[in-house]
């Protein structure tokens, strides 16, 4: 087990959320080996009655933001980040840097628009090229694997797993061991953690390097890692890890400029996206991803079909295997870390989706219904299956096998149709696995909350228990513009049940294009979902961080309450909507009670009382509430002389 | 059974949501007895591709909005609501009219700011009084009692439980028997519901008259309905009927208009509140809470401690029985139909809260701490327990048992201090129904979600099956500003394990005071929560309106998707955002898919080429997919020729 030391950075509120600095926890023993970013929030004091003050420990949370949130870095879109990963994947030995594929014009979807036209106007509403040298690609030599899993499977702990093992602690050594020894019984202990029910996950206390590797031999978790994004810092998705969330992002209707595209994959991992998916599609779609790749510190995921679909003009009839095959190593080469693949939508299923209520709804999944009808022939990503895996054992780009047949609405949750395909990618999970490639599978989509756990334990059943990557559950139709809430709830519980990564939903799902405002709402609707499910499971440390919160709002430490929330700026924001003063910040009450009596207050006053009589709590508190009752009058029982406008009180 | 005859008014946008109208249920063969309200929507029919119309049949859902939703009545802020069921307790009997309390100045909460001060400036800063015609008080004749139970125990079914009985069944009798028959297996049908999982719950197929009599003697449901109330609509609040939520409002920091006070009340029901709770503290508490109550179609609930503390100048410790009861009285003369009483805050159990991180976080429950604090006494509401009941039997207004130990955070979930109140909050409700008064039961809090059930099935068997009326639970600590969304996690939950009224929380929950837009977000939020609780119990009926809005989202009708909503204006204004168009609303693709393909369609032409050939279906798609096949290539394999702006995709 591995001990920290840590390096501390200047703060600088530009880049960062308030009071917060990024600190990197390095390996002892390996300095300069691997660098593990943490976001830390630093509180303000306990303010005693006696006027003594008591220090709060900072409060170390898990960091997305890659190299954009660290003020000590100097990122440049124009550059891309650093090439974190380089090192550790050339020096196993088993890459080879090679002429990767040749850049075409329709790659970035100009032959859609007819190929006469794009030599005319050949940059028009072109996005400009990634500027930087462009590194050749790397893949396996010849006979070679480059997989995490092939790794895990032989014994090697990569230092990606080194990474993802520290990460997972949040460096909390001291309050993991104080969680467990201490705090059990004692609900005002910082380190008070509820004993969880993870419905047979295997979740340890500790989070050691050979656990990380055990768990990506097994299946059980993925760490998405092509070698051709060695920009991204690593993280993994599983069932016994902390629960992950997407973020969905996609080019704009025309091309905008560079800062545009890269801010909005900044903007998402800012806030806590785990892993983002550029859906882009039409015109620059190549030369987007380049942007997006070079400059994310997260695993970035696509549907390769989406781009496959645009070389063809749209006609999906016309996709052939060798089209599809082009467009995989393109991306691979590129640096794509997961591909959605709909290998499980098979032609006789497609009938069964006829009696639905809203038929086929995966975009993915209809474009391979409409190939499969069209040629009535077999799904090529069905018969091509092994010759896929190939491909993504060659990058180390992991499977997430997609759901084209999950439900669209209430009614058709848990159907035949969508049994079907889990079957079948059970099967291909067995497949992939054959040939050492990771594999995630994707899930529903639309179901009421008393079937989301037959989901659940269906998939990890099936599935051989490969890591579940669910799109909400939504678990009801009928509020459209609050479906990141109506998704929340469904996914909250599967992540509770055993679900590794959330796909987040904004509030303009499937009503619209999401702006900055609706991205931010999904991330942190997610982040809050994911967290309530590792609390839900009982994962150790995860109520550290609501304990600090509660502890702060118990003790008026407005600021550090502010501070500690997934969106310090709607909640410093909604608080001085109410009382705007500064003052107001340090004020001893609660908009819950107002001035007149504050109900924190007196519990406070009570424990110290005990205290200072160093009696036995239970009996001090029982014997001398008598004494305190007399004291409470002779002081006029005033609690709190102040102000505050009336009405700020909702609780009852 | 009674069946049903309607009645249809006349249709205004600016009164009602779009397309919407109001109809009335009566009971067969009572015309004007009762008239049920219902708000209905219009939808377009569905266009078939061989271009002839099938009608889509009106959706009927529950109204809150009482007359002020009603195009053809013309309510006054000024006169009141009509008295609509003045007549139906009149006509029992047992009611007297009275001389009532005298209101005084302290009512309002003048004394606080000084007698002498208030009789040198007794109009500055006062809400004008309710001008209607002031009605003598009416309570139950000496001897007598005039509650809902007390009716239901001699098996009397009132008018207040036949409305009650039409309500809850949505006058769905056509649905609900094609529920029974014919849509188990077919997902498509309108009428397609899942079985759902009840934990035990006992809903019928359909609520008759003596099926509400039954649950409210046995205590499982109870019907709020004060006896000088006379202008709510009655609605009931069981495990065994529709899941109801509670809004929240409060007076104004500085006295507005009555139009202000009363709006805020109109606000909350016509997004569908079920009850509001009017927490309003300080100046012109009285004068306040009458215009709300004379112009509420919806119950009222107070918690009555708050102002009694008023009356004292905030001082907990001076608060008596004498002005508790006094209290009481006054608000249950002007018909407040169910009071917050934290009754099971008991001295014994204030030392259980020192070593919680929150300590006590109820407002309610934090005055009585203070008062048995500073008088080392047991609480006056627990001791005059029985007096208590004897007033709330003489005008029925129903208890709503508050639970002011409950958790305020994470870490405090159902510890010792909050199963201790509810063992008491059980025996208070056996003392409680000796009287027929009716009960429920509040409930937690901050829960996190494997900590959920237990709150439920202990409240179930402590309480003897009262209803529970649970606040959130809010599923963690760390995301202040958005606690609508952690809170409606719980609260779907919870609803479906058997909760039978949610407390709605604004995303302003523990920062600051709740604008227009918040109250709107936390009753729609709360909304979807209840019906996706009422979809899992498998509520009868519960899931037509999510088939009729994805029916629509299937078949491109736009506008009808909108209407269905539970926030038509939001649907509309985001899909607006994106595609401003009119002309967009008739597009036959939806924002997942764009237009190069609609995946919806190729399921409809699956499904008409199968009715065409008047072939089993099944088969028909089996064998007719090959010439389908050849169709689709002949046609130029296009589903659809239009303009999307791209990127308008964010499934995959």
């Amino acid at each position: 087990m591995s001990t920290t030391k840590e390096n501390h950075e200047r703060q600088s509120d530009e880049v960062q959320l308030p009071n917060s600095r990024k600190i990197y926890v390095e390996k002892e023993g390996a300095p300069g080996l691997l660098r593990v970013p943490f976001r830390e929030i630093t509180l303000s004091a306990t303010r005693r009655n006696d006027h003594t003050l008591e220090e709060n420990s900072p409060v170390r949370v898990y960091d997305t933001s890659g190299p954009w949130g660290d003020p000590s870095a100097t990122p440049d879109v124009r550059d891309g980040l650093p090439a974190l990963r380089r090192e550790w994947i050339t020096a196993r030995g088993d890459v080879e840097e090679y002429q990767g594929r040749a850049v075409k014009p329709e790659d970035d979807g100009y032959l859609t628009a007819g190929a006469a036209e794009y030599s005319k106007n050949r940059n028009k509403g072109r996005l400009e090229t990634f500027p930087a040298l462009r590194r050749a690609p790397l893949r396996a030599h010849a006979g070679r694997c480059v997989t995490q899993m092939h790794y895990a499977r032989r014994g090697i702990i990569t230092t990606e797993m080194e990474f993802v093992a520290l990460r997972e602690n949040m460096g909390r050594e001291m309050a993991l061991h104080a969680i467990n020894e201490h705090s059990k019984s004692d609900r005002s202990s910082l380190f008070h953690q509820h004993a969880g029910e993870s419905f047979g996950a295997e979740i340890p206390s500790y989070v050691t390097p050979e656990f990380v590797r055990d768990e990506v031999a097994r299946g059980r978790a993925i760490i998405p890692a092509n070698v051709n994004h060695p920009e991204a810092e690593p993280m993994i998705i599983g069932r016994n890890f902390l629960v992950k969330i997407n973020a969905n992002i996609g080019n704009s209707a025309v091309a905008s400029s560079i800062e545009e595209e890269v801010e909005k994959m900044r903007w998402s991992t800012k806030w806590g996206a785990d892993t983002v998916m550029d859906l882009s599609t039409g015109k620059n779609i190549h030369a987007t991803r380049e942007w997006i790749l070079r400059n994310s510190p997260v695993p970035i995921g696509t549907v390769p079909i989406y781009q496959a679909l645009e070389k063809v003009g749209g006609k999906a009839e016309e996709l052939t295997w060798e089209i599809y095959r082009d467009t995989l190593i393109e991306q691979a080469e590129q640096g794509v870390d997961y591909f959605t693949i709909h290998a499980g939508v098979r032609l006789p299923y497609i009938p069964m989706t006829a009696r639905r209520t809203t038929g086929i709804v995966s975009r993915g999944g209809s474009i391979m219904a409409k190939w499969c009808l069209a040629h009535h022939a077999e799904s090529f990503l069905y018969t091509r299956f092994r010759d896929i895996c190939e491909i993504m054992a060659a990058y180390d780009v992991s499977f997430s096998l997609g759901d084209g047949l999950r439900p669209g609405s209430i009614a058709d949750a848990n159907d035949e149709a969508q049994f079907a395909e889990l079957d079948t990618l059970g099967e291909l999970t067995k497949i992939a696995w054959e040939q050492d490639c990771q594999v995630m599978i994707e899930g529903p989509g639309h179901v009421p909350m008393h079937l989301i756990k037959e989901n659940m334990d269906k998939q990890l059943a099936i599935c051989h228990d490969a890591p579940f990557y669910t799109l909400g559950p939504l678990t009801t139709d009928i509020a459209p513009g609050y479906d990141h809430i109506t998704s929340a709830i469904g996914a909250a519980m599967i992540g509770w049940f055993g679900t590794a990564m959330l796909c987040y939903v904004t509030p303009k799902e499937h009503l619209g294009l999401p702006n900055k405002k609706d991205v931010k709402d999904g991330v942190i609707t997610y982040k809050l979902a994911a967290h309530a499910a590792d609390l839900a499971k009982g994962h150790p440390g995860a109520q550290l961080r609501d304990n600090a919160l509660s502890k702060a709002r118990f003790e008026f430490r407005w600021e550090d309450q502010f501070n500690l929330a997934l969106d310090p700026e709607v909640a410093r924001e909604y608080h001085d909507e109410t009382l705007p003063q500064e003052g107001a910040k340090l004020a001893h009450f609660c908009s819950m009670c107002g001035p007149h009596f504050c109900s924190m207050k007196i519990t406070q006053e009570v424990r110290e009382y005990a205290a200072q009589k160093e009696l036995d709590e239970q009996a001090a508190l029982e014997t001398g509430m008598k004494e305190k009752a007399a004291e409470f009058v002779a002081s006029g029982a005033k609690i709190y002389q102040g102000e505050l406008p009336e009405g700020v009180r909702h609780e009852h």
